[in-house]
């Protein structure tokens, strides 16, 4: 019987994050303090979070070990699968080998709670008492509400309004776990209550909600940290135990992959799976890194690479990365993971150094690439993860046209049941893409010509 | 660092089936044809099912080949991984050891696409073009949907009317996979249209929804089978590769189940774990099974053994086992997949036969169940599941009391992610029991009397 999934056994679970930062070629240039400046230093992000976090933000250590308090979490669900797609090669019928690694086996259905279940730990070590988060499509939400159930520790959610109304499933989730959501804009903190005032209707974004998170953490009268589910250094690493469980799946397979494909919103599924590969490319290898976005938040393909805020309210420290400003609101696409302004400084360093190729796909192009996958290798997936379903696909014709064996791996993020409002509505035709015209970007990237540029 | 979760390789995943009836201290009663009240033969059942299927459920061979092509499909998330519930036994602070086999990692969610995959195969090479089916919860149609995808299999689902309006989500997915639902009583059979005429308000039974699905399949002009997700011996068996992995996971774990634990509807999760289990006890082997139902539905712990039909529309064989008669029409539970009137011949038998004991729980004592195993172990489970949850935690308090180490096992049959209405019911204070009068019960078995009755 040919082989179709390979497994990893508890003992064969990666014990250590892997660091990029350690292999670089060109270091991920520093945070800058807003007001002077300058680099931040480590006492800067202590408002946000506790330092035992922030010092594996700052780490350039290879590789960090994994507490065994968040091992034993982690193999709730870990190792996860990597499974060949037989069924979706052979309806392409295409020469190559398709593989994925299967992330929504997860309680919460994705990635996300690979650094969730850390982040929740180190806070509770360092006697923190209550945390923050916001979440766009409800992937983070959800996750982090699962690790603060495990850890016993008060959670409060703010969730990008359209998604709070397209999925109301979501909350549901959330508070099965113990944790609080609201629809962000909330009325609950100052930045909310303005961005209310000034236009009620808006449909929220992820840096709206961050701001109102991260003000939320530093105003609260017990002691509250402030959670990111993705873009900061320290998130990346802790993805990367996707990428390493992989490594060891594709020898079982006795294979290693041509193209490694992600889609891409903050970055850290992208970067899970592709850090540990892209090492071996640093080193020699020959092996081509894809990530992908929707076009309507078209961060890593027409955005500069500038220094920009983290959330709207302009709160964060500078961030050296792509970004199409940290005012912009992407249009309320289904795929909400993806409608970030801005990107992880790690990735948008690797795409800087031509590490990585950077594409974006219309939303319409990958529901139908989800409902092929769905219908020939039987998972439903997260708007998101269609994404890097479609490259992959693509891929594959490519490969048929050139009458070529070629290994194709991509991140199957998350899985949509929680997601199917968008299937819905692309199945009854209602589903429409976004343009979005040169004006609306340069607009909003006007007021950064006030601070530092990034070399 | 202790062991958390066992996973088998793809070469250790079973490559039979184990079919109990090899092992039975007393047969299983035959079928009767309702006219004749003679036991059934083959042909009697093709109007239904294909004859490869049909000598499946007459079979008595101890173990049968799955085919290649079925193990392939099964092998998208299979083997399941089996898990140490270090988080509930904390919680509950037991010297019990807590285990669950995860059958919610499938595509679908449940363990249901396990005979799913393997109906639609053998539909497909006897050369049916078309299926129909009911769901009760949607768990059921959901993984036939997705089987049928796989095999490129047109597909019509009957939803109970309660779960399609409590559930939309559901149909989506269903639809996502190509299938086709509509919300049982409907306009599309006679029967349905007979029993909107009579109640147009009700809320519909598994009962009603089989017969439509059964007529479709007979009255169709193309040819058409019918499939059902429970009850019949050879979906029993297509689940025992559930009980089959766990198996050689708990000698991974050097351990071996003082007491097995699965919910009851139809029976096919908890004969899945269980069936090789009790082929150790009938070899001697010392072990509890426990059958939990919800106390609405009280087939096991209130019903007869009696000979009744397995549909509402009184259109199918008599099936010898437990039941609150064929025109019995359970409250609205949220676990939908436990509201049916009957029980698998084979579970019936085994309760008879005193190898498995019975227990019917309260709806909100299972909530209570799932909300502690959610936030202790991280999975928000189906409301189904939750009844095995509710007896774990009883036999771990057990335990506790009587201070002794003892092994607990149960089937995780799905996860509660397209079900969180009754969450939030529950979490709301609007989630009510259901109590049932015994003349509620008496009513629905007067008509039985003129029936034969089984030894």
């Amino acid at each position: 019987m040919r082989s179709k999934i390979a497994f990893l056994k508890q003992e064969e679970m990666p014990n250590q994050w892997y660091n990029i930062q350690a292999d670089l070629p060109n270091p991920v240039q520093p945070y800058l303090h807003p007001g002077t400046g300058k680099p931040t230093v480590p006492d800067d992000w202590t408002p946000l979070f506790p330092m035992n976090l922030i010092e594996q933000e700052f780490s350039t250590e290879r590789f960090l070990d994994i507490p065994e308090e968040v091992l034993e979490k982690l193999l709730i669900w870990r190792p996860t699968p990597l499974i060949r797609a037989y069924g979706l090669e052979k309806y392409l019928n295409t020469p190559a080998k398709i593989y994925y690694k299967n992330e929504a086996v997860s309680p919460a259905g994705s990635h996300k709670p690979n650094t969730a279940v850390a982040q929740v730990y180190y806070n509770k070590v360092a006697g923190v008492e209550r945390i923050t988060t916001e979440t766009g499509a409800g992937q983070w939400g959800s996750a982090l509400s699962f690790a603060c159930s495990l850890f016993d520790m008060p959670l409060k959610v703010y969730m990008v309004k359209v998604s709070f109304e397209q999925k109301p499933y979501r909350k549901l989730l959330m508070n099965s776990w113990g944790a609080e959501c609201v629809a962000s804009p909330s009325p609950d903190t100052n930045f909310g209550r303005q961005v209310l005032a000034e236009n009620p209707d808006t449909p929220g974004s992820l840096g709206i909600a961050i701001s109102e998170a991260a003000e939320d953490a530093v105003t609260s009268k017990v002691k509250t940290k402030y959670s990111l589910g993705s873009v900061l250094n320290h998130v990346m690493m802790h993805q990367t135990v996707i990428g390493l469980e992989t490594q060891k799946q594709m020898k079982m397979f006795g294979d290693y992959p041509d193209v490694v494909i992600g889609c891409v919103g903050g970055g850290s599924n992208f970067a899970g799976l592709s850090f540990p590969f892209i090492r071996d490319k640093i080193y020699g290898k020959e092996v081509s890194i894809i990530g992908v976005e929707p076009t309507a938040c078209p961060t890593m393909t027409r955005a500069p690479f500038l220094y920009d805020f983290g959330d709207s309210a302009a709160t964060t420290p500078l961030v050296p990365m792509y970004t199409l400003g940290h005012t912009f609101i992407p249009a309320p696409l289904h795929a909400g993971g993806l409608r970030y302004h801005g990107l992880a400084p790690l990735v948008s360093q690797l795409i800087k150094d031509e590490l990585i190729e950077a594409r974006a796909y219309d939303q319409l192009k990958t529901y139908e690439a989800g409902l092929i996958f769905a219908r020939n290798e039987g998972i439903v997936c997260a708007p998101e993860t269609n994404h890097a379903i479609a490259v992959a696909i693509d891929e594959a014709l490519k490969a048929k046209e050139e009458g070529r064996e070629k290994t194709i791996l991509f991140n199957l993020s998350g899985h949509g049941l929680l997601d199917l409002s968008g299937y819905d509505a692309y199945m009854s035709g209602k589903l429409t893409d976004y343009s979005l015209p040169q004006e609306d970007i340069d607009k909003n990237l006007e007021a950064l010509s006030a601070y530092p540029k990034p070399k």
